[in-house]
Parts: C-alpha cells; structure tokens; sequence
C-alpha cells in the first residue's frame, strides 16, 4: 500500500499553506471565475444538457479534485470535447431534451469517475498510452470540425441534428431556408467580434502600454463581454419576438444532490463511452498538467491523477453534473493568473457557486447563438489540418493513423473514430516490427568493425552469412526469420556458417526461441551451422535457462569480431 | 505481378518428371492412401459429417494443392483441429446431421478457400504471425483434450454434446448409464491395440530384423488393421444386434459436384471461424512444409502456400468436402515414404477416388466405436502439457500467453480461446515494451565505454545524467519516457545535462518524438539541457526531417565518450 499522503495530496501542499499562497489563489480564482461562467453554459449546450448542467459540473468536481489531485494548476470542468462524446454517447439512450437524458448524462460522468477510480487505484495509467499522439491530434481536429458544424444550426437559429458529419451537413442544409436573420447577425457578430479578441485585442492593448500577463488576462474575459451585450441586446431590443432563441429559465441556487441511474441497459449501453470518454480525457488532462508543473519543478503523479479526475466525476455524477476533465485553456489562464496550489480552484469553485445562485436569472435572455459562437472560436483552434502534412513528412505510417482516425471520426463519429485509430495505430506498429531491418554485415579491413555490406565497401566469405536483425525478437517476427533464412541460405551452397548478430536485440521470446530452435534444426539438416554474436545478458540468462544452447551446431561468440577470426580462420585473422 | 510460374509451381516441377520419380511418387501414394482411409473417415465423424464427406474432401483437394502448392511432401486433408473447428462453427448454424448441416461444412470450406486465396494474391501470409507459438501450442493441446473427451462418448455408446469441457463432461456423466458394454469392449480394445502399435510394434518389427523405415510404415498401417478385425467381428457376431453403432450405408461412387449455399446469414455467421480456421490451418501446415522442405534444401513460398490451401479448400466446397489443410502425419509418412513431388499427392487422390468408388460398401460393418478410438490415440499425442512448464521455466508472460489460451479453449470453445490467446499476446507485448529497460550509465574507469551504474563501478557525474534506453521509442512508451525523466530530474537540482545514449533505438515514431519535444522544452524550463547519443543513421535521418534539432537546447554526440568529455569537461577527459 501507498502512504495516505500519496493519495491525498492536499495533505502535502495543505501543511505549508500561508496569507501570500492565499492572495495568489484567490487572484486567479477571480479570473477563472469569469471566464469559465460562459464557457460552462456553452459546453453544457454542446452535450445537449440544460445549461445548468456546466455550472454544476464545475462546482463540487474542482473541490474533489483540489482535495485528491496532484496538480496545482489544473482547472477541471466540462471541456469540449469530451462533451461531444457525451452527445454522442447518450444521443443513443435518450431523446435530447428529455428527463431520461440528463440523468443519462449523470451516469455517464459516474461509470468514468468508477472507471478512472479503479484505473489509479490498480496503476493502470499506461493503457492511455496506446492512444498514439498521431491518433490524440487526429482526433481533435476532427472533433473540433464537428463541434463547430454542430453549432453552426444555433448560429443560423435552426436545428442540426446528427453525430458524423455528412448527417450534420445534410441536416443543416436541409433546414437552411428556416435561417433566421436575427439570430443569424447575432451569432455572426459575436463570432467576428470573438475572433477579432483573440488576433488584435491583445496587440492592441499592448500598444496602449497594459503588461503581457494583464493583456492576456483581459483577452480572455472577451467571452463575457460578448455574453453581456447579446444579453442586453435581445432585453432591450425584444428579439425573443424575432424568433431568437435564449437561454430562459435557469433553476436558482446550489448543486442539487442526484443519484445517477445505473440499471444493466443503461450501463450497458454507456460503459464502452465511458471508457473512451475516461483514457481521451485522462490523456488531455495529464498532458496539461504535466508542461505545467514542469514549468515550476513540480510533479504530477499519473496514477493519482486518475483518482483526482475520478473523483471529479463522480462528484459531478451526483451533483447534477456531467462527465468533467482537466481543461487546457482555463488551466492555462489558472497557472498565468498564478494560481499556486489545488485551493485556487476550489475559490473557483465558490465562485461559480456564487453565480449559480445569484447570477442565473441575468442570463435568461442570453441568446443560444451567442453560446455557439463562443464555442465555434474555442474549438477551432483546436482544429490542425496541419498535422496531416507533419506527419507525412515524417513517417507514412503515423500518416496514416492520423489520416484514418479524421475520416472515421468526421464520418463514423467520435467513439468508432477513437477505436479505429487505436486499433490501426497498434496494427501498423505491430505490422512494423514483424518485418524488422535485417542487414547483411562483413568486415570493415584494418579494423574490428562490422557494416552493411550494401552500404560499406567491406571483406565478407562465401561460407560465412552474418545477419545483423535490428529489432528484438518476438511472436510477430519470429517466423519471417525463418523465411527469410530459408530464401537466403537455400540457394547457397558455398555456405557453412550463419552468425546471427544479436546487439539491438532486447528480448528473445519463447515463440522467436523455438524459430531459433527449428532454424537451427533446418539449417543442420543443410550441413550449417547457426552461431550467434554479442547477445545481450539479460537475453543470454534467458537462453541459458533452456537446452537451446546444448543443442546449437554453432557457438556463441562474445563480440562478432571473435565469430569471424574463429569461423573465418587464418584468412580472416589476417585481415 | 509475380510470372506464372510462381503461382503454378506445377510447371516447375512438371517440366522435369521421369521414370524414377514416378516410382517413388507412386509407393508413396500406396502407403498414403492405406493410412488415409481410416482417416478421413474419422475426421468425418469429428466434425459431425457422414463418412464420404472426409474420404471426398482427400480427393479433389490433394489435386489442387499439387497444382498450386509449393511443397513437394504436403498431404492435405481433413485434420483433426480443423474438424474440432468446423464442428463448432457449423454446430452453430445447423443441427448435426440434417441437410443444412453438412451444406454448411461447403459453405464453411468456400469461404476458408476464398479467405486463403485473397490473403495470397496480397501476399497477407505474414497475420500468421501473430499467433505466437505458446498460443498455437495451448491452443492444440486444449483441443486434442477437447477432441479425445468429445469421441469419448462414441468408446461408450453414448452421445455426448457440447463445445467445451464442462458442457461435454457434464453430458457424457448424465450418459454414463446407458453405456453399451460391448461398444466399450470394442473401444478400449481397438485403443489399447493402437497404443500397443505405437509403443510396442515398431520395436518388435526391427527385433525380428525389419528395417526402420519399413517398421515405420508398417506401424503407420496399424489403423487399417483395428478397423479390418473391427469391422469382420461385428459382421460374423452381428454385434449390431447388441447395439454396436456402425458407419452404415455410404454412397458409393466419384465425389459429386456440389455447390455451397452462399445467403448472407450464413456467410455472416461462418466468416468469422472461417478466418479463424484459414489461419491456424496455414500456420500448421506451412510449419510442416518448411521442416520436410529443409531436410531437401528445397523451399517453400509462404504466400504461395496461401493459394495452394485456398484452392484445396474451394476444392473441397466443390466435391462435397469439408476444410482441409496439410496434415503433420500424413505428411511426415509421405516424406518418409520417398514422396518425390507433388505428383505423389495426385496419386494419393486416384488411390482414395478408387476406395470411394469400390470399398465404401465394405465398410457399412465399421464400427463408430473404432473410428473414436483411432481419433484418440491420434490426438492424444498432440496433448503436451509439458508446454505450460516450459514456458514458465522460460518467461511469465509466455506461460500466461499459454496457460489463457488453453484455459479459455476449454471453458468457452476453439474460437473464444484461440482469439483470446491472440489479444492477450498481442497486449502482453505491447505492455512489455510500453515500459522499456532505462539503465542509469556511467564511464568504466580507463576506458571509453559506459555501463550500468547498478550493476558496475563506474564514474559519473552530479550535473550529467546518462540513460540508456533499450527499446525503440514508439507511442506506448513514450508517455513512460516522459513520465521517467520527470520522476528522475524534478528533485535532482545539481543536474544540469541529461544524455539519451540512443544505441538501442531502432525507430522513434511521431508520438515520441513529440514527447522528446515536450521532454526538451520541459527540461529546458528547468535550466537542464537534452542531448542524445549515439542515434542510428536511419533515425537521425528521421530527426534531420524536422525542426526536433533546431530546438534541441543540447547536441547530439556520435559517441558517449564524445558526450562525456563535452559535458564533464577537464575533469571527464582526464577519466
């Protein structure tokens, strides 16, 4: 067992609390605060919850997670993306809008929390590495494509329904002549005005002499001067009349205790999602947190993470929340506002709290396009096409892993997207290495060094074959060793000897052992016999435990050098 | 494309056929054909088919695979894991013993032929890999287990159903009482003459001065032997009248032509074990191939191979068969026999078209009993539970590999087990890699090269940190990587460089390279330089494609020693 502190990190940074620590979290509560008030509105609309939901799933999530996790800047809450999967996800349970819905939505944040519980509590945070950075970018950007296509129905004040986006396209098209022009100027305007924040606001509050940090902070609050003027505008000017869509009433006051539903249909039905939605969110929170705490010589520990984000969820589970993670824009602006220990988020979370008891009534008339351009801006910077052209400029095989997890994802939505990826990254991995680089080696004259000789100007011996395998030795690879032996040797009757040379070989398997075995065998009845060079000592113990070596016809030579004095004989010593 | 005469190996061959070929050829086929008819009866009756179906499936197929196939010495058929298979693929469709039953073993076969001959045309044969030797060993073993329980039932008397040792076991105990003792008499006295043929005759007959090579093939005869005395003493004791079971009426005549129902149902539901099937019946019969080939430095063409069985197998479909693949012992006999080409195959094929056309009305007196005990002895040598010491002696992961593979084949059935065993090893692998050997090095006193620190007394230095890593750098590890430097640096504050010695580093895919990126600028926050070591040409190529180096805060150094003296300066130099 860990000590109770390695489980609860509060206990260590709680300890060395003090009045300056107090004045840095309470600094960037503040900022976090106002930035995130839009942000969870807009996420909770993009999983298709009352807009409430987002608030709720940012008050007693941040609370747990300062309490059990271990990074000091991390802001948790509904992000992006994992609230597409959560559409996604109880789009298949329950008609958007419905009761059965949201508490859908309940039980999905509560199966990730078990999920991501259990994963820290067994250690099992490597399996979020197989999910490759070529699938992750992938993932994302066409994540991104499809959030912004979901919204652009809620800028055009229309309906789009649909999880992949040829039904999302055809949808919206369909429903293009019901556009709405009020709804349409708004959701345009914020859009532009969004846009504009993020490129010349920042330059242009330099130029007017306000400091890098303040400019950046301001920046960021754009959202919020967005949400108050639309506000004002559809009040003042009664554009509810118009056709425009707002938020209406939103319930008044703290998070309301909920139990999730867990009958055997409904887990059924959403554990896989839950699954995808645990190891997506895991991976973008960790990734955060740790260029974070890199930057002030702190540490993350990965396996408590997953408790701290478990947590999270299952406090989001029954506080009328939905599934939450580590976000990457507000964790940013938390560490920039300076933000010092897990307590800045908990005054965040006081004041969210604050909002929703106080502040819910100011938003009724906050209209439903101003959200969906909120989020439009906030997720395509998430999209980079860009990674296509990287990665084939790199490697055809990661090329590929990015290429297919976009098209999946764009036309088969994000679980099966995600899936495939995952899965075409392991193949081709595995595709890879079971054809591993193989060279025909000979002697360097005048030295003790051994090259390819397709590359090398090198002394080889017609009765002697030295094979340089350049991967270790395993299941997937054992048996193109032995045809390729069996192209390479049978042809050749000069030939006496074959040296394996075995110095990038990490690990001999029992399935590549018994390849070694029948090689050897094969070999034998041919009149030649198989030596082996520069084995490693973990691999040579391993051999040593089995008759493999009683049975060689050949010998093990220390260094490929010894092999040719000793096979080559006078000839090849003189060299 | 690959010339014709790749994929005809016929022509090869053909074109050099004489006289003394024929005669080796031709005994061969004698000896063959007397061995197989008991055979293919027998792997009938596993599979749940009337008997002419095994004899047809030895006819037609043999003759394809001597067209297209590559081996001089392979005798396809019907064998025994694949009859285990095929009965509980189509047990699944059909009820054993109505029509639909055995048109669904040629539906079964069409689409294993197809599945072969496509993995050929695109030279696919390397997805045998992937079933690793402690998987295809469990999983043999578990079904010889399965096979002798199943024909237990048949030495009794009795039925016996299921597809997994619990289900049968469970069926044979509820039988026990309706035992038919002179079946059971039959049954033990035909198994314990075939042990006695095994273990006692080949001894004997060279005691009484016959050669080895006739011993063998006399004893290989042993089979037709118990089912000749079998079959005479149920014919003149009219032992049916006690209940004996019979092999009964057989049609006598030609295979017919058939044509195996193709709705998309059963093509639905037989795809799947048909792949499974494809597979397993390649790996088997090419491993056999490859040996026989070695001992004539003759070679066999793997993806060849594929469209030889696939052919046996449309063959098969085709004349009222079953799926077949090369057999070990028929073909083993064959090599032994002085099979010269594949012509003896077609011989074979004559040989048993000659017993379908004239013998079948001499075997309406077989008992069922005797067939069972002729499957029994023969499986039970497949059994080798030696497998699950050997591989724990070897290594854990490959006794877990094994001891699934045979655990789940027989609690859940041949395809559940062998696709469980295939996942596990796959994710044992990747799991292995996903958490490489690093190996903290330091400078052997007196000279250039640098070791473990845990395991030599060498010299190192507070500022420098040097890891070695023993794997390619691919996205399951490099998430560890990240994770193990962050662990190692954050509360070292005197290091100032670390060193990546890169000698074990076959490949760095774009997920690591992201992670060295995220790694650099990490360590870089921290005031600490990166810098590699010996990279491989092939990977540094890699590295140069991108701006990796550009932003590289250190070098990268040819040598460790170069390394070492840059970084420790006077002090390290002076080593």
């Amino acid at each position: 067992m860990r000590p109770l502190r390695d489980h609860l990190p509060i206990l260590d940074w709680g300890r060395r609390y003090d009045r300056a620590t107090l004045s840095d979290d309470l600094l960037a509560a503040v900022i976090v605060t106002i930035m995130l008030i839009p942000q969870s509105l807009a996420y909770a609309l993009l999983a298709g919850l009352p807009a409430q939901a987002g608030l709720y799933a940012s008050i007693v999530p941040i609370m747990l997670y300062a309490v059990f996790g271990t990074s000091r800047a991390l802001a948790v809450g509904p992000v992006a993306v994992v609230s597409l999967m959560t559409a996604a996800a109880i789009g298949t349970v329950a008609e958007q809008g419905s009761m059965g819905y949201a508490a859908a939505a309940l039980t999905l944040a509560f199966l990730s929390g078990a999920i991501l519980v259990l994963m820290g509590l067994l250690r099992l945070g490597f399996v979020a590495n197989f999910l490759s950075h070529p699938v992750i970018a992938g993932f994302i950007t066409a994540s991104g494509i499809l959030i912004a296509t979901s919204q652009a129905g809620h800028i055009l004040g229309v309906g789009a329904s649909g999880h992949t986006l040829p039904e999302m396209l055809s949808s919206l098209i369909r429903a293009l002549p019901q556009t709405n022009g009020v709804t349409l100027l708004i959701g345009l305007s914020v859009t532009a005005f969004l846009f504009w924040v993020r490129r010349g606001l920042k330059p242009l509050l330099r130029r007017m002499g306000m400091g890098a940090r303040a400019a950046d902070i301001v920046t960021k609050a754009g959202p919020v001067l967005a949400v108050v003027a639309s506000t004002l505008a559809v009040r003042v000017l009664d554009l509810e009349a118009q056709g425009v869509r707002v938020v209406g009433a939103v319930p008044q006051g703290l998070p309301p205790l909920t139990l999730p539903p867990l009958s055997a249909d409904l887990v059924g039905a959403l554990i896989v999602p839950a699954l995808l939605i645990s190891v997506i969110g895991f991976v973008e929170s960790v990734s955060v947190a740790q260029t974070l705490a890199a930057k002030r010589r702190q540490r993350i520990d990965p396996d408590q993470e997953l408790i701290g984000l478990g947590a999270a969820n299952l406090g989001a589970a029954f506080t009328g929340g939905m599934p939450v993670t580590g976000g990457f824009a507000r964790s940013v602006v938390n560490f920039d506002a300076g933000a010092a220990t897990a307590a800045a988020g908990a005054f965040t979370a006081v004041g969210l709290a604050v909002a929703a008891v106080a502040l819910t009534p100011l938003i009724f008339h906050l209209p439903i396009a101003t959200l969906a351009a909120t989020i439009i801006v906030a997720v395509l910077s998430l999209v980079d096409l860009g990674i296509l052209r990287r990665a084939w400029a790199y490697s055809r095989t990661d090329f590929l892993a990015v290429a297919a997890t976009i098209l999946a994802t764009l036309t088969m939505g994000v679980e099966a997207g995600v899936s495939s990826g995952v899965a075409l990254s392991i193949a081709l991995h595995l595709y890879k290495t079971s054809r591993p680089h193989v060279a025909e080696m000979g002697l360097v004259p005048g030295t003790q060094h051994f090259r390819n000789i397709l590359r090398h100007d090198v002394r080889t011996d017609p009765a002697i074959l030295t094979l340089r395998i350049d991967e270790s030795l395993y299941f997937a690879n054992a048996r193109f060793l032995e045809d390729l032996l069996a192209d390479r040797v049978t042809p050749d009757c000069a030939l006496r000897h074959v040296v394996l040379m075995c110095s990038a070989v990490n690990e001999i398997d029992l399935s590549a052992l018994e390849s070694l075995e029948a090689i050897a065998h094969r070999l034998d009845s041919m009149g030649i016999a198989l030596h082996l060079s520069e084995v490693k000592g973990p691999v040579m113990d391993r051999l040593k435990a089995t008759d493999f070596l009683a049975h060689l016809s050949g010998r093990v030579f220390l260094s490929q050098y010894d092999a040719w004095v000793a096979l080559a004989g006078p000839r090849g010593a003189a060299a």
